[in-house]
């Protein structure tokens, strides 16, 4: 029985599943950052003309979901599955927005390693001939998460460097069978890992752990070496994670210091709010489907690899006393 | 290009994925329920001696896991992802559970419907050759989801009739390509559906429109009747849900009355405080994996169709007079 898989843990594409479309939606913050050229809408609220932030979470992910099948030329009857998270309890972002579409609905959750756990899931479907069509989809929402996993938002509370600025973003990313595009040809899910970093505000540190074992089993898998890749673009370690995570791999003997940018530190100028970086689920599928996106489908790379981390922890874990634990999983792409 | 599809929104398996072994661990008061004897371990206390009770559902659902490996004679080395969810913030008893094993690990949401979630995307990932075997399990707490959704735990809020009891349980399968079994031969992915709904302890009303509208689905896809299936196991409508779920498809010309059974009403003697039978995650896994897994394995029945049930709401959405979106999703399972 042949199985579509390379290593111990990576699933290989003969027949390549293309990422058709991208679309990306941000708040106002993300739009006057770095990156604010690069976003097909840019909100000047939080609030979205919303009633609530989450409500206005939700609404952001239906316009990135909209946009991408625009982009594509589809509508939803050729969509065969909308797989979805976010960082809200409960993932009411995607829920609520899954309402709106006649779809079938796969709800996930990787933390901010949700949009990489999507596309290859997506992916997986799509190659396995289960699907013509997948849309993916994953949003954060500053204000929401900051009342949710911290303090009341208006309280503004100063976080320490270490700190990462929750992203109110989304993407959302149409794979298909056919059509132009950048490719995926394999997909490493990571394992959750856990190196005792019990700091809710020092994120980056506690998922370098799961960036490092993904993108070191992901090499061993595909016996390939960094530079193979042109880019490995981490979300979201933030400038601190992003040093241990390298660090980590050059204790492997994996050198990836000049080919890797982090999500969370592409997004936004340094500040002090900002502290380390972005973060949420939004950071790496905003950057992914309003820059990399467009990147490899105008070929300025040849491959990626695309590694979402995820922290897997929740307040009442943290009060609990429980370390964080994390996951990261890899989505290798080539350009057409 | 042929694919596994059939219908509108079902996937079919040449080779069906096989589910290899099955283990379910619940509290006290499941265990003392008319299922009891089903399980194969029932914990004295909710605190299974851990120090909270968050700590106890993922401990729960660890030595499900742990026994649906045992019992298939497997180890964690020949298993090639681990899917889990629960109802708590954050999915945090799957995370802190995957954290114990060294397995790829990909986290779903779907509320109580979580079970056969990750039945179908183990299926499919088995089916699709991306898999040798797949561990699928889900948990709920009692005492955990109480305090989270609702009220203190030990305050002991008095609930309405058609309230349901959130199940301490846990459920676990194996699906393999491979083996003794049942075996899967299609999955129906429900879409979200919204009826308006918005009273939290009225879930089975809630999630109701899901049932019927996934089982329509699955039967119009397949060309089938209700009399193809010995039965149709929802999980959890309850009581009220169940009338409810059967009158939609009565509407639609489908009778089921005759075949069909709600896990939330199976694991319950009734009681006031019980109110219209289980719910949570575990309820349905628990039932299945405890239950209906051997009854398939002994060829009591010669197909059944496991139907759960989730309400993807949270406290946030519904105090922000959000009503509940439901989804269902079905797994077509016969005997060797």
């Amino acid at each position: 029985m042949k199985f579509h898989r390379r290593g111990k843990s990576t699933c290989v594409f003969e027949q390549m599943p293309v990422l058709v479309s991208a679309a990306a939606v941000v708040g106002p913050r993300e739009g006057k950052g770095p990156l604010g050229a690069e976003f097909d809408m840019v909100y000047s609220t939080t609030l979205l003309g919303e009633a609530s932030w989450e409500k206005a979470e939700s609404k952001m992910l239906r316009q990135a979901v909209d946009l991408a099948l625009a982009k594509a030329n589809l509508d939803e009857s050729d969509i065969d599955f909308l797989i979805a998270g976010d960082l809200l309890n409960q993932i009411i972002s995607s829920a609520y927005m899954a309402r709106e579409y006649d779809i079938p609905f796969l709800g996930i959750y990787g933390a901010c390693a949700t949009m990489s756990e999507g596309i290859g899931i997506g992916s997986l479907l799509v190659a396995g001939r289960f699907a013509r069509y997948v849309i993916v989809a994953s949003s954060s929402h500053h204000d929401a998460a900051e009342r949710q996993f911290r303090y009341p938002t208006e309280f503004g509370h100063q976080r320490p460097p270490t700190g990462q600025w929750t992203a109110t973003a989304a993407g959302a990313v149409v794979v298909g069978v056919k059509g132009k595009g950048p490719r995926v040809e394999a997909v490493t899910i990571g394992r959750v890992q856990d190196l005792g970093v019990s700091e809710p505000n020092d994120m980056g540190s506690a998922m370098a752990p799961g960036f490092a074992d993904t993108v070191w089993r992901h090499l061993q898998d595909m016996a390939r070496k960094p530079e193979d890749y042109d880019l490995v673009l981490s979300g979201d370690l933030g400038r601190i994670g992003s040093l241990i995570g390298r660090q980590l791999l050059r204790n492997k003997g994996i050198v990836i210091d000049e080919i890797h940018q982090d999500a969370g530190v592409m997004l936004y100028d340094p500040s002090p709010e900002v502290g380390a970086g972005g973060s949420g689920c939004g950071c790496v599928a905003s950057v992914f489907s309003g820059k990399l996106w467009k990147e490899l489908y105008n070929r300025q790379y040849r491959r990626i690899l695309l590694v979402a981390t995820g922290a897997l922890h929740s307040p009442t874990a943290c009060q609990q006393g429980e370390s964080i634990p994390c996951v990261a999983h890899a989505v290798s792409i080539v350009s057409e």
